[in-house]
């Protein structure tokens, strides 16, 4: 007999195995704090089948799956930040992950929350954000160093106040 | 409020993210067919805690847990055939996975129900098994091609029938 496991289990079970939350920057000099804050929460390994990724998608009821042409691998991502807070976040606030990922959701919605507040587009909460960011467990390489954008923020207020 | 997932389905949605079923080989003269077969059930990557893996031992009562010096992981892995055959395969039998490691379970429960058979110590056995798990998703690199066990194989068989 088989037996459809239930899904919030799958869910949490597969994102401990191949899920990531993380907080990218870009320098952005358009942005007041010079620094683009970008939270994804992303989900796809090279042994993830499509079918896999679209039960995630479907579940969640929102987010996109991609192709990454880097690994020749499927993603699904939710990178909009009302997604993010109004129904992953809250997801795994409620059934929590058993991996060390689990300290990263917590830092993750605390970004997430105060970008929903405007904290990412001001000195002190770029700052405070940046540095959450970077203390979460590392996915993938980082192209720059926290002090690189520490420093694009300091400049630009720098500046502004010449 | 915080919600406990079902277990069954944390189970399969982690073994869909960083589980495998692998079946890699070794050469053994002492062997009646020259190579020796040895299937395993593992679970683990950078990111698991010991907790996470403890919860799989604790569900499936049987398996190791072990550090792996090579990547400073650790991993659960279940090696012994009994527990294979009595208790992994037919847990995710029941409850199918969802990504591409549904077909590799397909293959491990013919390779290890076959080898509790003893197919694995003659010619034709060990050279179907041999097939099999060459066919499966590749977890990890081989050391040897398959050419190179099967050679060993006819081999022992041709001094045989000297």
């Amino acid at each position: 007999m088989v037996n459809e496991v239930d899904t919030p289990g799958w869910i949490v079970g597969f994102t401990d195995g191949e899920g990531g939350f993380s907080v990218s920057f870009n320098f952005k000099e358009s942005l007041n704090v010079g620094v683009e804050t970008k939270p994804s929460f992303a989900v796809g390994q090279k042994s993830s089948s499509l079918a896999s990724l679209e039960k995630m998608r479907n579940f969640f009821g929102c987010g996109h799956i991609r192709y990454s042409r880097g690994d020749g691998t499927y993603k699904f991502e939710v990178r909009n930040l009302d997604d993010l807070v109004n129904k992953i976040i809250p997801f795994y606030e409620k059934h929590p992950l058993e991996t060390l990922k689990k300290d990263d959701l917590t830092l993750f919605a605390e970004i997430c929350r105060s970008m929903k507040q405007g904290f990412h587009l001001n000195e002190e909460g770029i700052l405070k954000i940046l540095e959450k960011a970077y203390s979460m467990n590392p996915s993938g390489h980082r192209k720059r160093s926290l002090i690189e954008f520490i420093n694009a923020v300091k400049q630009k207020y720098s500046q502004k106040n010449k």
